[in-house]
């Protein structure tokens, strides 16, 4: 079975609405073009405001089903597509989840996926915005097929991907939001950029798998008169599951488009049957922080 | 904290004498240019005799300590350097493994891996050869390091470089052989080329650790007339823990010399620090077979 997939790379716009508008064309015109899957970046109707730890943005959540999550829902509908949006919740008072909302060909909230791994690192303090996920590594299933979707920090965890394959997700797909420090010299961006590529198309081949990741591009600025900002480095790419590229954006505003052939996963898995020979019988120690003891460097 | 290592891809010289003393004057050659670790193809003293499955094969197995392992242990002391050999070990009668054999720099058995994963393809007839390994997936101490050791198609699984990091391994070392099935066209061949890269590398960012992988060369017929036998492909390569490749080869006879540096796993880990956040309380589907029921296909 093919399918046809579309990924909304931006800047953010200057506003939710903005940033909304904006998706809503897009959608028109990739699904005029066929695509039947759509997948957002991370956290798309904002900018990126975990740059700073500040009370007043959890004003930005929404519980869900609320009015973003039904913007969406009606834009799936009205094009009958597939939406992976990536929502701030609100669950109660207090308490928010990094949560991708995923909407049927109907409109219907097909299911969500809380953001398992939350980073923490300078420039992005998600630790302090966001719980932790608890619905496990759950595929979402729609009428185009069972989606593993998975979001930014989980793409550094190739037990994320497995888990997602496992349960029998038959695409992998990562909203994301991540740059480059503006300080950092070049060949380090570079090496950063040419990790994140081949750590996501890894799962791509491990799980024999197509991966979908879609990142945000573009400069936004720190609050922080002391902080660079964040380069958003975009290359949103698809690829295939042998890791075979299919498409790819560079750094600026870019609506990918790509068909995804559902049929060559088997067809892998028969040649590289990994599935088959997992030692599960030995594999208790990943669910341990860490197996060895402290000891005297060896050097 | 520097370290030289050498990686010795070659063809099979015809017997198992003729690859020891090709091996040999390699390690004098390297170890020379400062190599303090070796790393041998897998298999390297013989053609890869698991293109048919034949009993008589199996006198090509050794008891270790036995001929061979007491060869490379000589070697190692000679030239005080690690040497991370291959070895068809010969357990007890009708018991074989596929065994990674480690001397340390005086010559002493450091300690041996048994392949975990073992793979049964046309033309890669392992599971008849090998009994599956039962020394889990332990790294190796020796006055170098500690070394993590894989074997060929546990390269292919993100669980076990995730197991030896966990462990506390230093390096990830893979002897591997593998090649392409010379009736795959062209573009078939390349994409299984950068898949096994790519898989690889990617062992190295989630880890951030270096890898090492040697890998054998050229082709060999295959016994059975109505194979086409493989053609190992070579591209045995050194990349660091970000993933940046520091030494590859090509397809010809190649003993790659390549500086890592230790001291580049806590800086990354520091800035991506991947081993903090991992899910432990959520990856219990990791010790299971599949996760999901038998269900219609949705297309």
């Amino acid at each position: 079975m093919k399918l046809k997939a579309s990924l909304i790379q931006h800047h953010h716009q200057g506003s939710r609405a903005a940033n909304q508008q904006y998706i809503a064309d897009q959608i028109k015109l990739a699904t005029q073009q066929g695509a039947r899957l759509i997948v957002l970046q991370e956290l798309h109707d904002h900018a990126y405001f975990c740059q700073t730890e500040e009370v007043d943005h959890f004003d930005l959540a929404e519980i869900i089903p609320g009015p973003s999550s039904q913007f969406f829902a009606a834009l799936a509908d009205q094009h009958q597509c597939v939406i992976v949006s990536s929502l701030f919740e609100q669950r109660t008072k207090g308490l928010y989840h990094n949560t991708a909302v995923v909407f049927d060909t109907d409109g219907k909230l097909a299911g969500l996926y809380r953001k398992m791994h939350i980073p923490e690192d300078p420039g992005f303090h998600e630790k302090f915005y966001f719980t932790p996920g608890d619905l496990g590594f759950t595929p979402i299933q729609t009428n185009i097929g069972k989606l593993g979707v998975l979001i930014c920090w989980d793409q550094w965890y190739p037990e994320a991907a497995r888990l997602m394959a496992l349960a029998g997700a038959e695409l992998l797909i990562y909203p994301t939001a991540i740059g480059w420090d503006p300080l950092d010299e070049s060949a380090e961006q570079q090496r950063q950029l040419a990790a994140w590529r081949t750590i996501q198309v890894s799962h791509a081949i491990s799980n024999a798998l197509p991966v979908l990741s879609c990142n945000r591009v573009g400069h936004e600025p720190s609050p922080r008169p002391d902080a660079p900002g964040i380069d958003f480095w975009g290359h949103s790419f698809v690829c295939g599951p042998q890791g075979e590229m299919i498409a790819q954006a560079d750094q600026s505003d870019e609506t990918l488009i790509a068909e995804i052939d559902l049929d060559r996963t088997e067809t892998l898995r028969r040649i590289w049957p990994f599935l088959r020979d997992r030692r599960i019988d030995a594999y208790a120690g990943l669910n341990e922080r860490f197996l060895s003891m402290p000891q005297r460097s060896t050097s």
